[in-house]
C-alpha cells in the first residue's frame, strides 16, 4: 500500500492539499486571437481524514496532459483549461472539492487618448475554477490608475495626486460569460484617470486634465467599480489602494455586492 | 461641510476603509520584559452608504496618541494596544465594524539541542483585533521548519528533504489568553525537525537524526498543528508550505478546526 | 525651450536616467520557433550636466516602434530587439551611454529522466544590451536546483538536502553567440541534481539517487558553474544560494572568471 | 580532515561565501538612547582555491558572541558591531576579504510642519562594513517622498504628482563619522516635499503648497541629493525612483560623486 493511502496519525479532514507556484507555458486560441501565458498555477483538492496524503504527481500529470491536448486543439480559455484539468484529476484521484487558479498577464492594445498612437497595456489577472458539487469560477483583474484628492482640491484649489491600484473580483457559476476585458475597462474608468504606457505631450495634458475633472477618494473608486459591476448580476468584490504621495503609508478601501 | 461627510455619488456601503502598510515604533512591556516592534499596521473601519469618505488622519492620530500613553504606562501587549486604538477611534469617528492588525517579528531565546549554546530565533507574527458588536482577535504565527518525504524514504531508504513554512492562526474572543510563544512551539514540533540559527556539528547531527526519525508530508505537519491546537478550544486554521528540493514548485496543505 | 532642455540647478552629470518596470508584449521568432515574452523592461541613458532632464516619452516611443517593426519582420532575439531600440533612441535623443534590459521567463521542453514523459520547465532570464562607445551585452539565467550537504553525509551517512538557486551571468561583446539554453544547462548540471516539474515514482527515485551521488556545497556549485563557463571565453559571474532545510537563513557563494 | 578543508574539484577562488537573510535581535545604546533592531544580516568572506568550503557555523557563532558582549557593554553602533563580528571571525577563520551588512529600520521622531504634533517616521537603512586590507563602510538610506512634474506644470498650470523613493549611499573609511540621520535629512529635503505619517488639514495644505513650490524631476532630486552630499567628502551614489501617477511604469535616475 502506498504511503499516501495509509491512515494518518491525526485523523483530521484537510480543505486544500496540492501544489502552489507552478509555472508553465499555455497557449490559448480565442476568437481567432492567440495568447501565450506563463502563469503561476495553484491547484488543490480536499483530503479525507482516512488518507495520509494525496498523490501530488497526478495533479502535475493532469496539467501536462491537458496542455498537450490543448496544443493540438487550441480552443481553450484559461477557465476551460482549468475545468478540463480538474475533471481529468477526478478520473485519477477522488476528491469532493477541487480548485485551480492561474495568475497571469493580459496584454491589451489601446490608442493614446489624443495623439491616437498605438500602445500596449499589461494587466494582472487571476482566473480560478472551483468544484464543490457544482462548478464555479472567480475572475480577478488588478489595474493601475490614480486618485486625485477631492478634499484638498476643495480647500485650496491645489491637491495631491498618486498612483493607485484597483481590483475587481467576480464570482459566478462556471457557464456565465464574463469578459476580463470588460472588467478591466470598468476599473480603469473608475479612477480619476486611466494611465497609459505611452503619452505624448498632448496626451499627458489630457490625462492631467481628466484627473483634475474627476477628483476621487479610494472610497469613490471602489464604489464606482461596484456600481458599474452590477451589470454582471453576480457576487462582486472591489478594492482600491492608493500609494499616497503625501504619506509613507497607503490608503485602502474595500466593498462588495 | 467636509468633503468626506457629503453624500457619495454611488450609495454603496463599504466593508473596510482605512490605512495599510503604516510602520511605526512600539515598545511593549510584558511580564517585566520589554519588546520593541516596528510593525506594519493595517487599520480599517466600515463606512455607511451616506458618507463619501472617512477621516483618515483621525486613524493616525489615534495610533499616535495610544502609543504616547503606552510609552508612559508601558503595560500593553500588541492586542491591548490594538483594542485601545480602536476604542479611541470610536470616540472620534463613528463605525460599526473596525479592525487593526500588526505584522511584526517575535524574537525567542533558545538553546541549541546538544551543545546547549544560546541562540536567538526570529518568528513572524500577526496580531489582529476586530470589533463587530463584540471584540475578537486573530493571532497568527509563521514558523520555518522542514519536511522529510516519508514516501521516498519507504521506497528506497533514501529521500528528499526541504525547508517548509508552517502557519497557525487562532481566532477567539478578545479576553481569551493565548500565548504566541506556545503557538510557535506547536508549529515547530509539528515539522520533521525544528531548525536553529546556530548549529554546532553535534547539533546538526541531532537535527538530521530527528528529521530522519520523523518523516512527514505537508499533510502530516498541518494535521499535527491542528491536533495540538485543540487545547485552545477555538477556531484554528493551519497551513504548511514545502519548498520542494526536487521540484521548482511548492507543495501545500491547509485545514481548520 | 522645453523644461527638460534647460540648465539644471545642480550641474552634475547623471549615469542613468530612464524608465523601470515597464511591461509589454514581445513576440520573437527564432529558428522558426516563436516565443512570446511579457518582460519587465528597464531602459536608461546618461544625461549631461547641462540639461535638466531627458525626454522620457521618446524612450517609450522607440520601444513601441521597434516592437511594431518586429511584429512585421519577426526575426529578432531579445538582444537584437534591445540594440534596435537603443539605436532608435539615438536618432531621437543624444546620449553617450545607454542600456536596456529585459527580465523574462524562458520555457524549455524536457523529458523526465526515467519515465521519459514530456515536461515544461520555466527559467528566469535577463538579457541586457549596453552601449558605451562599443556594444556589449550581459546574459543572465536563474535556475532552480538543490544541494545535498557533503559534510554531514561524511560524518554520519545521513545529511540535509534543500532547494537552491544558481545564477550565471555572462558579459561579452554584442556579436558573440552565447546560448541562454546552454547557460541554463550548465547551471542545472552543477547542482547535486536537476529538478523537474513532473516526476513519476521512478523519476523521483532517480533524482534522489543523483543527489546522493553528488553531495555539493554552494561553493562546489558556484565553482562548477564557473569551470564549465570557461568555454564561453568571456567575463562570467556565478552565484549559488541554498535555502537551508536546517536553518532559517540561506547559505551563499559567489565567484567570477 | 574536515570536508571543508579538502582540496576542491574545481580550483577557483571565490569572492564571497557566507550567510544571507539571517534575522536576529540587536540592542544598540548610542548617546544614551537605546535602539532595538531586528535586522536582516548578510555576512561573507572570500575563499581560497585550495579549500572546498568555509565553516559557516563559525560566522554565526561570531555574531552571537558579539551580540552577547554587546548586551553587556551596550556601547555599539551597528557599524562597530559589524567590525567586531568580522574581527572575531578572523580569530576563528582565515580570510583576506570580509563583509557584513545589516538591513534595518530607523525610527525618527518629528513634528508635523504646521500643527506641531509628534509623529514617528520609519526609514530603511543598510549599514555595511568591509575589510580588504583596510576597513571601509557603506551607509545607505532609503527615504520616501514625492515628485511634482515641472514640465506639465509649465505647460498648463496643472500637473501630475506621485510618491517617489530616494536613496543615498555613502562609501568611506571606517573611522569617518557620517550620520544616518543627516543622510535621511538630505534625501527628504531633495524631494518636491517631505512626507509625514500624520498630517492634520493645515499640515496637508502645507505639504501640498511645498510640492507646488518645488516642482522636481527625478533628475533634479538625484542631483540635489548629490550636491548636498558633497559635504561628506566621500564617494556617494544617489538614486530616485518615481512611481508615476500617469503611467504603469516607474521613472528612474542615478548618479554619483
Amino acid at each position: 500500500m502506498n504511503t499516501q493511502d495509509r491512515v494518518p496519525d491525526d485523523k483530521i479532514k484537510l480543505n486544500k492539499v496540492g501544489i502552489t507556484d507552478l509555472k508553465t507555458l499555455i497557449k490559448i486560441k480565442r476568437k481567432k486571437k492567440e495568447y501565450w501565458h506563463t502563469p503561476t498555477i495553484n491547484i488543490c483538492i480536499d483530503l479525507s481524514e482516512h488518507k495520509k496524503g494525496i498523490h501530488m504527481s497526478r495533479l502535475i500529470e493532469c496539467i501536462i496532459e491537458s496542455l498537450e491536448e490543448e496544443i493540438e486543439e487550441e480552443h481553450y480559455s484559461l477557465e476551460d483549461l482549468g475545468k478540463n484539468i480538474l475533471e481529468k484529476v477526478r478520473s485519477k484521484h477522488s476528491y469532493e472539492k477541487g480548485e485551480i487558479s492561474f495568475r497571469s498577464d493580459l496584454p491589451l492594445m489601446k490608442k493614446t487618448p489624443k495623439s491616437r498612437k498605438r500602445t500596449v497595456e499589461i494587466h494582472e489577472i487571476v482566473v480560478k475554477v472551483m468544484y464543490d458539487k457544482a462548478w464555479k469560477k472567480v475572475l480577478r483583474v488588478e489595474v493601475i490608475g490614480n486618485t486625485l484628492c477631492p478634499h484638498a482640491l476643495e480647500l485650496s484649489g491645489k491637491t495631491h495626486i498618486q498612483r493607485a491600484k484597483g481590483t475587481l473580483e467576480i464570482e459566478c457559476e462556471f457557464e456565465k460569460d464574463v469578459s476580463l476585458e470588460e472588467m478591466i475597462e470598468i476599473v480603469e474608468e473608475s479612477f480619476s484617470s486611466q494611465v497609459y504606457t505611452l503619452l505624448k505631450s498632448e496626451d499627458e495634458a489630457h490625462v492631467i486634465e481628466t484627473m483634475h475633472e474627476n477628483p476621487r477618494f479610494v472610497e469613490d473608486v471602489t464604489r464606482r467599480i461596484l456600481e458599474r459591476s452590477k451589470r454582471f448580476g453576480c457576487k462582486a468584490r472591489a478594492e482600491c489602494i492608493s500609494y499616497e504621495s503625501i504619506h509613507r503609508h497607503n490608503v485602502y478601501s474595500e466593498g462588495e455586492l
